[in-house]
């Protein structure tokens, strides 16, 4: 039966593309387990199309054989959204190979590649043209585009371009029943019926595979200008935040909160980093300014926003970064946060959003309910306050050293946090997803209608159940 | 069983709000007849809901009694999507008495209101507190949100902000079995299922009807500067929109191109109006830009921009309006052009949208073969080229008084423009949506895996056929 299905795909994709465990030799763990080790999976086989037609067909086949597959881009997802599960049942569908630019048209502001192209190749086509592709993420060197797309991936610059949806114009689909569904002419607008495009995008895998994006861009600014600026609180960086928004408009591109803990991991684990202020300051914030006229415009404008700041009492020292090196430097800091508290050990993740609004009450409530309840913990709160999404993690405390009083109490701690976002109104995840990881939360904190909404969709969308089963949406 | 079914719809909004032909003296027209006067229908009752659960409460009514009905706004749509049929046997759900500001919310830059609020009242709202709401198009005075996001309509402020869709961060909707889906906490991420938003968003209220949304703001720009240029041709109108894009990145907010035909019908109809430039130049480009420094720096890039345009020859001439006074003319010659080719007469309208890259040949090639197959007609090309969407309409010629001769070839020209679109990869509807009105053209230039996608939505989210059955997807 295997043999039968195997042959059929190796007829699709030729023999060197479809991989298994009875190749000689085969080592199939990179496609097969999550890379942070949360899951090991099984496949009955990785399949690797060169074409949309190809990939057509081998959602065809597996319809036909009652087999379902896993769409995979870079394999970096958080969620255990993209990896088979341990059945060796189900067929890992790797896109990585279909990794073309199709078009690039400069006068439309548009690129046009496929589903397995890599964030990073995808910004430097677009960087060499003179222009901008804004999507960026801590994964960016080895993350595709159908990946971003199909998990609707946010990152750093959401603040001013949005997430990953907001910066498609069309797609290339192909749907459960191996048909292909394209839209890839790059049109701004275009009312001639509903919004597949959308729905498409951020199912991860389960209604469609997307295998090529039509995607906007932007002409790159002349200047890019980064402060590292310490705030007494968060009260204050959210005022910061209103500020910036009103003196740099659009020209506000980042806006990264971090707390001294956070920080704190950075400096003891990274000696050689210079983390400014973390030592006096509870709260930092990088603030990234982009400008279309001149590095000296952009830095003034900057200057005169820290010094109404301090003012204000928003900030109480400031650095303004004086060449790339600097600025990387200052990124770097924000961004070896998460290395930090893998070196650092055991440690809980919460992907959360709120309204803006509601931040400074939330922190405040939620770190005073946490301290109490469950002393010695370290609250790690860092993430993209521009847009409501903190990254609110918790450390084992300094005494638990195999994290094994954090691992006692983490279900506690989990379920204390995502009660307190979501009686602010907030989510239990702004820009992972669902995949396997957040079923139960999926259930517990998603209105019921939207659910049952969900399921009409993916039932009617995936009857035979073929595409990514048990993601997003448990097994009906 | 009329009587039952009015009775019930009485019992749930009161009586004042259940308008039918029976009452004395009754004139249902406003809410029955396109405005345009492409139809008349016939309703069985005007229902008037004051709330969220009303809504609920008489689409389960319709949904029980066998009713469908048609969700209704401000009735300024384009393609006869929000009036009734002529059965008698449809009732208009008018949202236009939910009109509450329910949440402004300044921190979280959001701003949460009903359906049935008036575009230009949202606006308002919006600038009394600092904020920018920029949705902007000529029926803002008297279409309402509801409308707005029930059709994504787009306007002048699409090359900057998007379209309706992308300004609205959540919606309370009533799904076809009367049940409420609520998502309006504001959140500018969430990962968690599907996009039911965008689902709804441009669905012209046939999966559900918005009731509420929570929709972005953005603060006021310090000043917006307005010019008025010639420009010697398309392909050169097309090399300046990069140019400033370039210039001025998200500075550039409008970017409006006019023919010497929009422009004459102007100056003819409207003398009072000082048309600039529209004797001598074939084509004018009205450009927008938005300043969050000062009006000085504001209009010291634009002259600086409008300098190398006139080195490079993209323009031959150009004004920038000295006051308030002066933008508001400008635009008014802009926004004069619809109401100008009315008063001419006859003329056909073709709302397209194509890559921006591809619209300087298409206007070549169309204007020649309709020149040489229809003579004496009269192009009206005008529109948001900053987005690739053009109002390509022909006018009666001159000597056709009655329009007789322009009616006995339409079908030929519209043919023959939508054909030329689609070759050149562009829609035949690019913010006006499907309604009735254009049934034809999606059967005949929707790719049909699309129109089968769309169907599996309609049959599995209005199994009944309840919401405005016969619009966007011909009846099945």
């Amino acid at each position: 039966m295997n043999e039968v299905f195997l042959s059929v795909l190796r007829s699709i994709v030729g023999v060197a593309n479809v991989l298994t465990h009875e190749d000689p030799g085969s080592d199939l763990g990179a496609w097969e387990n999550d890379w942070r080790g949360l899951a090991q999976g099984r496949a009955l086989a990785v399949v690797r199309p060169a074409s949309t037609q190809q990939v057509a067909d081998v959602v065809k086949a597996c319809g036909a054989h009652g087999i379902s597959l896993v769409p995979q881009g870079g394999n970096t997802g958080l969620v255990v959204g993209s990896t088979p599960d341990a059945s060796g049942r189900q067929v890992v569908l790797s896109l990585r190979g279909m990794n073309k630019v199709r078009r690039f048209d400069a006068a439309n502001a548009t690129i046009t590649v496929e589903a397995g192209c890599v964030l990073q190749a995808v910004q430097e086509a677009c960087e060499r043209e003179g222009f901008l592709f804004p999507l960026s993420l801590g994964a960016e060197g080895s993350c595709t585009i159908g990946g971003n797309l199909g998990t609707n991936a946010g990152g750093t610059q959401v603040i001013r371009f949005g997430n990953a949806r907001d910066l498609c114009l069309g797609l290339e689909v192909v749907t459960a029943d191996g048909g292909v569904w394209t839209d890839l002419s790059g049109l701004r607008k275009d009312n001639t019926g509903y919004d597949l495009r959308n729905l498409f995008i951020g199912s991860e895998g389960t209604l469609g595979v997307i295998t090529a994006a039509t995607l906007k861009i932007f002409p790159l600014p002349v200047a890019t200008l980064t402060s590292f600026v310490a705030a007494p609180s968060v009260h204050a960086a959210v005022d910061l935040l209103k500020l910036a928004a009103a003196r740099l408009g659009p020209a506000l591109t980042g806006f990264e909160l971090m707390n001294q803990q956070a920080l704190a991991l950075v400096a003891a684990r990274y000696p050689q980093q210079r983390v400014p202020f973390h030592e006096v300051s509870p709260y930092c914030v990088l603030l990234e300014a982009s400008d279309h006229e001149s590095e000296a415009h952009g830095r003034a404008l900057l200057e005169q926003l820290m010094e109404t700041a301090f003012e204000r009492e928003l900030v109480t020292d400031a650095v303004i970064a004086e060449s790339l090196a600097q600025s990387r430097a200052l990124w770097h800091v924000r961004e070896s946060i998460t290395l930090a508290q893998a070196e650092e050990g055991a440690h809980l993740k919460h992907d959360i959003s709120l309204p803006i609004s509601a931040i400074p009450l939330f922190v405040d409530e939620i770190d005073r309910v946490l301290q109490q309840q469950f002393a010695g913990i370290r609250i790690v709160n860092f993430g993209h306050l521009g847009d409501g999404n903190l990254h609110y993690n918790i450390q084992a405390g300094v005494t638990d050293k195999d994290g094994g009083e954090l691992s006692r109490v983490q279900a506690r701690i989990t379920r204390t946090v995502y009660d307190s976002v979501a009686s602010f109104g907030g989510t239990f995840s702004a820009e992972h997803g669902i995949g396997s990881l957040k079923l139960g939360e999926l259930q517990d904190y998603k209105p019921a209608a939207a659910v049952r909404l969900m399921r009409k969709l993916k039932d009617v969308l995936d009857p035979g159940n073929v595409l990514n089963p048990g993601r997003v949406l448990p097994l009906g």
